[in-house]
């Protein structure tokens, strides 16, 4: 039996009072593995970028001083000591009126704090005319002028996207420290569902909320471990809550059952026992062991929608990952949504483009649930003061759809 | 020796006009792994959904007909010949004048055409009395009303995410057909470039590029394939130009020499040879043996910017992906952003609030290459014919930060 019907907002707090965000741990992994992960701690350089004073272009290192009274009418003279290509140290270091050639990127001599090009100067032999008064620094890339050694370069929490791979790249890091993967039980509770691969018996359908929920919890960073279908006998739903919240850090279960709930109940609190939104209504939260257990319903959009708005952020939390709520669009209503009586109302959308160019949410007739995951693109919220949304009134549409693949 | 600049829009059009898309097959990939994978052919339901007639409440199957004459004041009496129990099918047919009982769920008895629920009748022993002249088709979901056998449900393009592979699911196919990942080969040229792990030599930098091109890759669901760092000799580049396109679809380099432009073309055919863009300039574009191959800066937010902007709708293509732009945010300009004369400049930015709550778009100093790459948020884009972009001006921020882990 349901309890009392919480508000949507009252179910909110309620999950939230109830668990704390735990660490799972850290681990390492290699560069490109840790693509999507979350850093979990600060990386501090270990190098200066660049690591040496380098030349920026083809010409001659000196002291800037040697060169102060030179013009383009008297020439200052120095004497050519060597040369340094890239990737070379100069062996010598630079002394007083002296020059050291250098290519493009070269190191600069110790010594020399600056390059003058070679279209400033002229040379014969080991001599060199130079015509400018050149400036300490110019020319020169200075070591540590882009990264300093020591100084934290990227944030604990931060994922790791291209530009964050590359920064580490850069840095010389071929592994970096990273959250654990979140491990999230899935599993049905019920005799009409059957596992994919088995044969369905009459009236049975398949599994499809394990996937679909298996998927939703991928995208946000987390690992789903397919438990099965379990029957809705009490021995064994007790036995295999016990053996999710033993062997995963959080609990997904496709189960609007009385019974289900109660057995969550006497292993640990539920927390959340039905609450006031359609479709949903049978959701329940319970707390085992200090693990979120979501009991979502087998409606398949309601399932989806209901891990959306309750379960994701616990799975992004455990991740260390940032909270994101689902992305929006702003459409216009193509039909009147009804809401139902006192309950926040999901009405599943269908985006469209009408002769005008509008962007035009229709809902769909929910005739039947598999197609209606088919057909949906998202789902529009009525709050629960509000009858309907009318023809033509702007609404936001929450996408579910189109998460994978974005990029 | 770069040719003659090419400005972005016809440097677009010089890419598109000489290369086609082209399919690289198809695979099976069991179903989970499909996820955020591109179907490569129509899924056609293998099955009816709901697989039989059922009945959405606890009650008696019977024929309609046989109730029609039924009220409240004066019941039909009809013989209870069976039971029906979820999972089962019923031994017998139901003939005139007869009721079978169902469980919620349970599957109709051959010749039943409707449910009348419980509350809606009186038995005693196997007499039922119907008080309500019951219409055909109540309290029945019929089979393939969700779902026809035959019909196509997910269409070829599109890509997999949690309700895609729910309905998969639904349809009982543990594996489906998806287009093969493009493989794409990224390597860096130039002898001031080091791999990782390998010592550095005065005055090199560590390959960064390549991975954050190759996560890049990934992102738009390509696989990378790092080649490494080769020197900038003619005929070492000629080889691994070779060993590219021979075992990959698609190439990524990084590199702005002109030797390297010239020995692409000498091997294919060189379609870009420069473009007026800042940064970027040092862009080129071949085709050799049918395979694309970018030629991109070394520098770290040029060298990203260019493959966003030119190398990523084909891996997309490759991929059967639907083609995106890089998504956008509107901001407001917090300082004066200049543009390069005559070509398409794009500023790096970091976005913030300012103290009205406003999205600022920050330009970034570019004093260095590494710090930029972990600094910016995005890019804004000044046409060829604008001066600059004014403080307070509003500008639409193209992100290429945050990709990773959006959901």
């Amino acid at each position: 039996m349901i309890g009392k019907l919480l508000t949507f907002e009252e179910a909110k707090r309620a999950v939230e009072a109830n668990f704390k965000a735990v660490f799972l741990g850290e681990e390492e992994a290699v560069l490109l593995e840790a693509y999507n992960r979350v850093l979990s701690e600060d990386v501090v350089s270990p190098l200066d970028i660049p690591s040496f004073n380098t030349s920026t272009v083809a010409g001659y290192a000196l002291k800037a001083e040697d060169s102060a009274m030179a013009n383009e009418d008297e020439p200052v003279p120095l004497k050519v000591t060597g040369v340094v290509a890239i990737g070379e140290l100069s062996k010598a270091a630079l002394t007083k009126e002296e020059a050291i050639e250098v290519a493009t990127g070269a190191v600069l001599p110790e010594g020399a704090d600056v390059v003058v090009a070679a279209e400033d100067v002229e040379r014969e032999d080991n001599t060199l005319q130079v015509y400018i008064a050149a400036v300490a620094g110019e020319n020169v890339r200075k070591q540590g002028s882009d990264i300093k050694k020591g100084v934290v370069v990227l944030k604990k929490g931060q994922v790791l996207g291209s530009s964050e791979i590359g920064v580490l790249a850069a840095l010389g890091l071929t592994q970096v420290k990273v959250e654990k993967i979140p491990m999230v039980a899935v599993l049905s509770i019920g005799c009409e569902v059957s596992e994919l691969g088995k044969p369905l018996s009459p009236g049975e359908s398949f599994d499809l909320n394990a996937y679909s929920l298996s998927t939703a919890v991928m995208e946000c960073g987390g690992k789903p471990v397919y438990l099965g279908v379990v029957p809705d006998d009490k021995a064994a739903v007790a036995k295999i809550f016990r053996t999710a919240v033993n062997s995963t850090d959080m609990v997904v279960v496709c189960s609007g059952d009385s019974v289900v709930f109660s057995v969550a109940d006497s292993l640990g609190k539920l927390v959340v026992n039905g609450i006031a939104v359609k479709p949903g209504k049978q959701t329940a939260v319970a707390v085992i062991e200090g693990k979120p257990v979501f009991m979502l319903s087998h409606n398949p959009s309601a399932a989806l929608l209901m891990y959306h708005l309750f379960a994701r952020s616990f799975v992004q939390r455990l991740g260390g990952r940032p909270q994101s709520a689902l992305k929006s669009v702003s459409a216009v209503a193509g039909s009147r949504m009804f809401s139902a009586k006192g309950s926040r109302t999901f009405v599943m959308v269908k985006l469209m483009f009408d002769e005008k160019c509008r962007l035009i949410a229709e809902p769909l007739e929910s005739v039947g649930v598999v197609s209606d995951l088919a057909g949906a693109d998202g789902f529009v919220e009525i709050a629960e003061n509000e009858q309907f949304i009318d023809v033509d009134q702007e609404v936001a549409v929450l996408l579910f759809r189109g998460l994978a693949g974005k990029a």
